[in-house]
């Protein structure tokens, strides 16, 4: 029962940078082959990210019959069908719990704790950092580029901060979630994404009036035949339990048609979050090793090829704000657009009349159910108005938890 | 790779009543010990409730070397030590999931999710009922009485809910966990536990005011050479995503020294949360079958006996109303008696005048750290004092989240 795991070699190209632990000097070396080729390492751990060294790696060390885990997000989401193909090819485990919000253990929780249950739906708080910036707009009242200053200048964000703040690096993350749960790789390419960048302080003040928060959510949602997949930015009730993961915070709300609603919450990145990610993968292989190898439940079917909704036949209910002149017959106009386009309009927020004739107003407004592909088409028509300035914001809006 | 499960037989001492699903008859048995006698049987589920034939059914099971699943916390809560020796002793796997809220895969995210992890502190809402009746206390100003007559009428308390509300349930549950995470089992009758029946419709206004939500937590914290283990109504601040768990659902807020804080959240109770939870315990038992049973991590370490902390050695901060003759001095009285026993007071709440000479008035502190034996001496003695009417309250604050 049980096993010691022992450290054989530490691969790195900088040995001299202080990393606060003593490390024996004979366990380092700057050629990573020395591990892959050493037949006596059992557990590759690969730590570097991007997505050509360490894939090279990968394959290399899976083909010499090693188990593998990985903190790689990107390779995954990008390459996961031919490294999950790869592990299964040569018979080898691969841990990826440190891919996902390093401090939610949520890739075990989907492969084990909810195994009984064909998941419904999931709406996940994967990117720190936007909800860092969403968070404190919302709450210090601060536009949008003084906060992304301030998360660059607390280390919180990288300069330029663009695969968090436009919605790549969740959508990463989504990609593994849907892989995991739908039982097929996706690429994070097929997964229709939008970041936070244009969201203002008004649409922050506008949800609150009509009791939603704005966070930036990866939703994946059966739908039968199809699987919707998508990040963006999200109205969410401020009364739900999502709407209170705040700052660096992550979580994932996930409808089980067993457990029912559930949520994970905790730290999406940080050394030792990933480092308690890292470790009970390599303790769960160590298991499986001790057992002959074969243990861990199949990971992906790799026959099942997923079909993803195109975000034109999304049916969502939707908040508009549209910047127009303030004058009789606006409202009207849009309106009949709208209903043209089959868009029934649930309420409208229209502040008191500026002080000069032909000032520009927001018009705000909150839509029932309505297809993707009809707002966008109905959008387009009013952004053509002369009475309308600039781009109409659109954010979608969920009330399901 | 995987293997079929197939269902043998299925004891009932009523096999007439429609539970809604479509079994063969052949099944069906009213003598529990076809099953456990039966030699193709490899696992046995227990989800008959109660401690005695439950505890001979699953000690027998064990005997003739079969794996069990069971949902019995108060089994656990009471005999673990006992059943978990027992499942040592003959080698075989005991699966509890479905013990600790079903709907929350919590047991699987202690055991491999957290494994690298020393668990610093656990604090959990693990009673559905109670968490109910105080969300509904809250949220619509009704009073205790009413609220317990209501969740009778919608089944969601028994009647009587003593279980339920004198937090026994909860405390079987902590028993649980902490036998789980700390390595040894614990009695339920270790666990210093208070209910919600004293909890007053003043009490969470005045919580309200100090920025605070009351809920009844089961609280656990490593101490080094003690555990804190208790089970009472705490006030935690409002802004806490604990605070956020409301209505019938559970939640278990973890902070682990490498992962950080973490979040769990589901229904507590239901036959479909139940039912995921003990389907992931088989799936997860016929992996170890097929494995040749060698793979599970030990659960408990059964030579290392925890040392429980007394509830008087408690440090905490407190929660007092005093209900005293509205007068000159009453205050300065009752902070003499606190002072004198080392208890500061952090704030004040006491409202204006009533009209009559000599009527009685809510005094409400918020404490700064203070220790329980200190805090119960001090209570009793303004108890004492003539201008004191009744028994001050005392709530428990907690502001670790």
């Amino acid at each position: 029962m049980g096993t010691e795991i022992n450290i054989k070699k530490i691969a790195d190209l900088d040995l001299e940078k202080d990393r606060g632990i003593q490390v024996e000097s004979s366990l380092l070396t700057k050629d990573a082959s020395e591990i892959i080729n050493d037949p006596e390492i059992h557990i590759v751990v690969e730590l570097i990210g991007g997505t050509e060294k360490a894939k090279e790696f990968i394959l290399s060390a899976m083909e010499k019959g090693k188990h593998v885990v990985t903190a790689n997000k990107a390779l995954l989401a990008e390459c996961g069908e031919e490294i999950f193909s790869a592990a299964r090819r040569y018979g080898v485990n691969i841990g990826f719990e440190a891919s996902v919000a390093g401090g939610i253990p949520i890739i075990g929780v989907l492969r084990y704790g909810l195994c009984a249950n064909k998941i419904r739906s999931i709406f996940g708080i994967l990117n720190g950092t936007s909800n860092f910036i969403l968070t404190k707009m919302a709450e210090e009242g601060l536009p949008y580029s003084d906060v992304v200053k301030e998360a660059v200048n607390m280390g919180i964000a990288e300069n330029p901060p663009t695969l968090d703040v436009e919605g790549i690096d969740a959508s990463h993350k989504l990609a593994i979630i849907i892989s995991l749960i739908y039982g097929s790789p996706v690429s994070y390419r097929q997964i229709y994404t939008e970041g936070i960048t244009e969201i203002t302080l008004d649409d922050l003040k506008f949800a609150d009036e009509f009791g939603y928060t704005v966070k930036l959510l990866a939703i994946a949602r059966d739908r039968g035949s199809f699987i919707e997949a998508r990040v963006h930015p999200t109205m969410i009730p401020k009364k739900s339990i999502l709407a209170s993961v705040n700052g660096t915070f992550n979580a994932i709300y996930i409808d089980g048609d067993f457990v029912g609603p559930n949520l994970y919450y905790g730290l999406g990145a940080g050394r030792r979050p990933a480092g308690s990610a890292v470790v009970a993968d390599i303790m769960e292989i160590a298991r499986n090793i001790i057992n002959g190898n074969s243990s861990s439940p199949p990971l992906i079917e790799l026959d099942r090829p997923l079909r993803i909704l195109p975000i034109e036949e999304l049916e969502s209910r939707y908040y508009f704000r549209i910047t127009a002149i303030d004058r009789p017959g606006v409202l009207s106009a849009i309106s009949g657009i709208l209903g043209k386009n089959k868009i029934s309009i649930e309420s409208v927020i229209q502040k008191g009349r500026r002080r000069k004739e032909n000032d520009f107003v927001p018009i705000v407004m909150l839509t029932h159910e309505a297809k993707e592909r009809d707002v966008r088409k109905a959008v387009s028509e009013i952004d053509k108005l002369s009475v309308v300035k600039g781009k109409t914001m659109v954010i979608r809006v969920e009330d399901g938890f």
